[in-house]
């Protein structure tokens, strides 16, 4: 597979640019966490870096780290915003590994035991509610 | 949920301690990679930290910096060595998060268009196999 280019119109960059909106949950210089809109569970959230990437077989090395220690801070805080009991992180690449939006981002979604993702989710979730759950994970941040 | 005890005997780190075997494809300072002993598909690794760390909970910044790079470089060399059209990266927590050995890790896993991860293999791969895939990943690092 040759690497491919970057679509600086994809819904990422849009987000990046404020030109759509988004439900942020944090920002810092080189990333940006926001509330996933078809959430697999309530406090699903994503992690992007600022600078282009497609992917992790294109972003710059820099970049990946800052997006690594966001995830960090976002995966102790849905832990304690939702009273989780663990955490999957996941990040796909290209379309054979299920990535729809074509911005390097990472999946930080809180689990509970006995929980069923619902992984297949194409429902979106309501606003208000997005709010909340973000509102809870910034929350937690601050402590 | 509190942040859980690093259990020092966990298979992980008696791996790190080469207590045990392992086929690995990788070493840095402050990482190794090695091939998963139950994979999902041909090319199945793992990222693992040297330093001790439960799970992303508890993983000190500078650790998981280091396996962020090193995931990066074997996502590339994975897709590389296998003809892969895209990749997988998923790092679990807790055991509601799926986590089973309780040592930070990383997986990363080739994929090809229409393929079917086995997520739920138990068998463990023919050592054989696991170099003769091992030997296509440290050929990919390579270049």
């Amino acid at each position: 597979m040759m690497s491919q280019p970057y679509d600086p119109d994809n819904i990422f960059a849009k987000i990046l640019r404020d030109e759509i909106p988004s439900v942020r949950v944090y920002e810092d210089d080189h990333t940006i966490a926001i509330m996933d809109i078809m959430p697999w569970c309530d406090g699903h959230c994503l992690v992007l870096p600022k600078a282009p990437a497609r992917n992790m077989l294109d972003v710059a090395p820099d970049s990946l780290a800052a997006v690594a220690e966001t995830t960090r801070k976002l995966a102790r805080a849905v832990v304690q915003a939702f009273g989780a009991d663990g955490v999957t992180i996941q990040q796909n690449n290209e379309a054979a590994g299920n990535q729809v939006v074509f911005h390097l981002h990472v999946h930080v979604i809180p689990r509970h035991e006995g929980d069923r993702l619902n992984r297949s989710n194409t429902q979106m979730e309501d606003t208000a509610r997005l709010q909340e759950n973000a509102a809870k994970i910034k929350a937690a941040l601050k402590k």
